[in-house]
């Protein structure tokens, strides 16, 4: 029987794990869930350790994992996000984060012009390196001349792989997102990679843009992405934009993925929210729909496909939470997808 | 007599800046302009020199410069932009970038919401380090085993100076932009500056926010916000986003500035667009706008506020170009403009 690892997390993390389980009990999946209910910020302020060796061990021996979200108040401090979700995609090597933007529903849409809400893009986030990669330190810390330095640090490998997926997955084009003209060795490493992989490729339309302009392009005219791909950082950024200007980061999903292990961690795009955390307000379908790219990815493609097309119903009926502009709670939200299946 | 260093720059930078020129001419300023036009892309790729040490010399003994936009396709190398721009914002120090995005005209908006089209900020850009430091190198370059390292370099001192920039210039309050829960030597360090300056600031109300969920709120809930503060990339690229969700970049201007010398460098947030110059479909205003900041800094506010009127009775008149939603031409602006004085 397949294992799926669950790590609940932290904020309203474990509130939209549990609609997502539920659907997919709800589906017959049959698939076995291990919770790992204890990984978790209470955890690392108390102990220390924000993912154990034991428990990476279970990730690692498991289908896939699905999480819910990482973060909290009372941690200030990096170490906890790095330890886990971090950690996660560096040491199993989940290279890609792949993002989809797609609008479920016109009403949805924040901006006024028709023409520009069709936005259907995947972000296609460089996943283990640039500026993740924890290379750094703080001289004369503690002092008032004190200098920190984090490395950006890019890679031939770590950027030709994750231009490679970017070419797999193109339907209409593929949009390369950097800082080329003014972050000197990345920029160009990026560059070179972009030319080689461009040849490799004579057939899929390409653009380049900066950052700066990237942003901006996804407010102006979203609708012309197909697929974005970029660093870490960038990505980082860009996926939060793109599933706002897409209806609303609640309903946001991704994959961290590793395309030849074929291991993947599974998240909805949104954070763990801690101002709603408790008031049952929280948008379900991030996790629900990172649930279904799970099921895609292990096989399951029919699955996954009733599973979305009962998310998209759902909405349409405007069965959703507040963020949507319906007036369910996380439950009834986990309770109407069930219902659509 | 007062005297302005001008660089009009590549693309529609030439274009714009002739536009500032003849308002402010009209304003009858009275200073005198010192136009670098041989500053630019084309000087670059004949002769490798981005701005001569002697150009350098001209700039630092002016008043302040305005500048257009440098960037050209023909140009891949990040040394242009940084030999031109990023020294001059290094070699003089300027270590606020000021971006003030602000609704001119409700009907620009993207935005279909109306609460959220109130959008009145400022970004404040660290302007001297952080990603463009420049520190940085390519081991095996050419090879397939190539790592580039970019340093992000940030350090007490200019962390410190311009979040105290950022408290002077709040009126409704002030929010802390970082990515301190993954980058863990700079994300600390802007931490602890963070914790000094709101203890010496206890009556400004404070927020902090991750930069993906800052990008996101920029497009959700624009009217919250009041001074952004931030690092050098993550300024860039929110400075471009504000400025869209407030109507479109091509009216957007910004300050270059160190607040002790007083000397500043103004450009408008665009950049040179390769693909419309010599279109006449150039927007003026950003230029226009820079061009009213750096009036105000050097002492005339009258003229600034002048300026400033006639641009707004401008574009509420609908006297603008297509970016903005009319049919005019960069010169027909700039004329407009005059008229408005
Ligand atoms: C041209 C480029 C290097 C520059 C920057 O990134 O600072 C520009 O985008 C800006 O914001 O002024
Ligand atoms: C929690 C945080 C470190 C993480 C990231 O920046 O990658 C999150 O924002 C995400 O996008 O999954």
């Amino acid at each position: 029987m397949s294992v799926i690892t669950v790590i609940p997390g932290d904020g309203i993390g474990p509130e939209v794990i549990e609609q997502a389980l539920v659907v997919m009990d709800g589906l017959g999946t049959g698939l076995e869930f291990d919770v790992l209910d204890h990984v978790n910020a209470s955890t690392f302020l108390r102990t220390g350790v924000a993912l154990s060796d034991v428990d990476f061990r279970r990730v690692s021996a498991s289908q896939g994992t699905l999480l819910g979200a990482v973060g909290d108040p009372r941690v200030t401090s990096s170490e906890y996000a790095r330890g886990v979700l971090l950690r996660l995609r560096s040491d199993l090597d989940l290279y890609v984060n792949h993002r989809p933007a797609r609008l479920l529903d016109a009403r949805l849409s924040p901006l006024r012009d028709e023409q520009r809400r069709n936005i259907d893009c995947v972000i296609v986030r460089e996943n283990t390196e640039g500026l993740y990669a924890g290379i750094g330190g703080i001289l004369r810390s503690g002092s008032t001349e004190a200098v920190a330095i984090d490395a950006e640090v890019n890679t031939y490998y770590g950027i030709d792989r994750v231009l490679e997926y970017a070419f797999s997955i193109a339907r209409r084009g593929v949009c390369l997102v950097d800082k080329s003209n003014a972050v000197r060795s990345g920029g160009s490493l990026w560059q070179r990679c972009w030319a080689e992989a461009k040849q490799r490729n004579p057939d899929v339309p390409v653009t380049h843009l900066y950052v700066d302009a990237a942003a901006m392009k996804l407010v102006s005219d979203p609708a012309s992405f197909d697929v974005i791909v970029t660093n870490n950082s960038y990505g980082d950024i860009l996926s939060d934009l793109a599933a706002e200007v897409a209806g609303g980061i609640g309903a946001a999903a991704s994959a961290n993925i590793n395309p030849h292990t074929g291991y993947g961690l599974y998240e909805p795009v949104h954070g763990s929210a801690p101002d709603i955390a408790g008031t049952g307000v929280a948008n379900p379908l991030g996790a629900i729909l990172s649930g279904a790219m799970l099921l895609a990815r292990i096989g399951r493609e029919e699955q996954a496909r009733a599973l979305t097309r009962a998310v998209e119903a759902t909405v349409t009926a405007g069965r959703c939470t507040p963020d949507l502009g319906g007036d369910l709670h996380t439950k009834e939200v986990g309770a109407a997808v069930l219902a659509e299946l």
